[in-house]
């Protein structure tokens, strides 16, 4: 279904940035359906967008365009990107933001945006959102051919994202991401545990995969599998991220 | 009207859940028109979401479907609802968010979703919302019966909402809300409140309930009844919850 | 194009109250779209509001009906406002947040909202966004002709911006806004500045425009003219706000 028209941006929740992204999609196709998905990303963290852009474009229709707009080269060499993908279509920066994308489909087609002609006259240094991604995402939701946004784009920027290893019978990963609920996902997933004795994490031993929030009491630290099918370490109804961070943590899963 | 669904959650405005959820009901009914109210309710606080839900559904047209996720218990056993009252919709956990809802309709007839039909085959654990709610929602707002979605159920949890009590001259009550502005909603109708001769509240004596925040000073505390029909405590810009806190306080209104 | 209506408040994103006004909008046209610029306004800043709504209102469709809602002065004396200019709409507070619109559009139209057919019978004194400018909004976005919402307005508030001052070979301005990424929004158009010399700012010199933040280091503080056509002041991925602070901060460019 073209005009439906997502946005992921770090513009946060204070500023009027988006608002003016959504000014110029309309004023290009009047019948767009905008879609905010959120503007909390953390700024310039182009590993989380990337992380959630992948999460959820696929729940989407297919002819939905994604426009990801966390940018801190905005005005450098980086080059404005659209993508079209197992029948969506993506707009952002070529910093890496598409990558976990381009790894789960088939034959991307990308477009470097060139043509000046979607563009406006005076082009902001710091802005690409407005006078870049809002009139190429507007202009695929209504219809035009992607390859009208520009040339052909090689080898869009790829993410080093980590992988988890397994040796014989123990899984080592580590966090991908906290929500705000405090839930650490990790880059396990849930299809690689098949029996569990322990799960190792930030000095922490657990002797299962819970089933439910619930199952630990509440406080509880737990693993448990997530909505996105990996595995995630948990506090119910508190934060997991409060009781071990984020930065650097690995998690270890040893099965008999 | 059909077509229009609201989002209440307690998802935040960092993640990309809310945005899931959309993706979901836009998937099933491509014609569904979302409106977020916030994603902003304070994480797991059933009370606050039930008291926003009653505050808000009554002003949008008949037909539309509320959705309301702030759900601890999720992947436990609490069951998840659809409720149709007075012309709306309702979906969500069955926590006692819907509680004050339930109190101030007609004949609400509550339906335990539980047609596996309308939910992925995979249900996560973690994210009813995505997984439960969202599909049922847009069920519901393309004119799905909602009989269609499971059995009736009986009783939906109520909550222990604390009614204000009247006790010759004297109407004592507490504060059952505090917005952003730090004000603080009591529960203290103002249409029990003929005259006024002292409001005390946290150590302080107001007398009189003043008609605009205006009539205190800048900085000024004041008891005026609010948006909701209900006394509320309030600091002429400033905020009333700095000056008191929300824990434990309690309002009483002594008349002459 | 009717039926747009963009909503701009200090509501914050945690509260229901931009919700309530969205069901109030939707009851009284069906047919609106509502778009969300940010309800994360500074609590009571008419100035920001004010810079906000000048800088995103072109970029929509003319006919759009913008709604701006920083309501210090709520059930006081203040009127409630509508504005037509330049084939949009505005309406809200008489409280200078139409002042930069005002004075970038020729021969506007401004009417005090009086109507009483268009508002509840039981008018609230805290939330004239809900009973006054969202119904006013809704009928303006549906087709009502803006004299049907009361009698013409004189002298609509005039904000006291700042405007910068040029002496021989020096421009002296001021910060009007800091945004969420900690960029320094000042009051100095970038055409007024020819060639530079210097750039000081609280405390720093900067010896040039950078073309875009990535000429600086990472870190590194830098001027460039923003997305607004103004001089701003950003650190490259970091806050020039943390690094120089926003009160009273004076900024001085020194040609040859």
């Amino acid at each position: 279904m073209r005009n439906l028209i997502t946005l992921l941006t770090d513009f946060g929740s204070e500023d009027h940035y988006a608002g003016v992204m959504k000014g110029v999609i309309l004023g290009i196709n009047p019948d767009a359906r905008i879609v905010d998905i959120t503007h909390g990303v953390e700024k310039y963290n182009i590993c989380e967008a990337a992380f959630m852009l992948k999460s959820y474009y696929r729940y989407f229709p297919p002819g939905t365009v994604h426009t990801a707009v966390v940018d801190p080269g905005v005005g450098g060499p980086r080059r404005p990107l659209a993508l079209e993908a197992d029948g969506y279509f993506f707009v952002g920066p070529d910093n890496g933001i598409f990558s976990p994308v381009i790894g789960s489909v088939n034959n991307p087609r990308a477009v470097e945006i060139t043509n000046t002609a979607y563009m406006p006259g005076n082009l902001s240094a710091t802005f690409h959102g407005r006078d870049i991604f809002a009139p190429a995402a507007a202009r695929l939701s209504s219809g035009v051919d992607i390859r009208e946004l520009g040339d052909p784009a090689d080898g869009p920027v790829s993410l080093d994202v980590p992988e988890p290893s397994v040796n014989g019978n123990e899984i080592s990963g580590v966090v991908l991401y906290a929500d705000s609920f405090g839930n650490l996902v990790t880059n396990i997933p849930g299809g690689y545990i098949k029996r569990v004795s322990m799960v190792y994490v930030g000095g922490y031993a657990l002797d299962r995969i819970s089933g439910s929030y619930g199952e630990a009491g509440k406080g509880g630290l737990l693993a448990i599998i997530g909505s996105a099918g990996l595995l995630e370490i948990s506090v119910n109804q508190g934060s997991a991220k409060e009781l071990i961070g984020t930065k650097r943590v690995s998690v270890r899963v040893v099965t008999d």
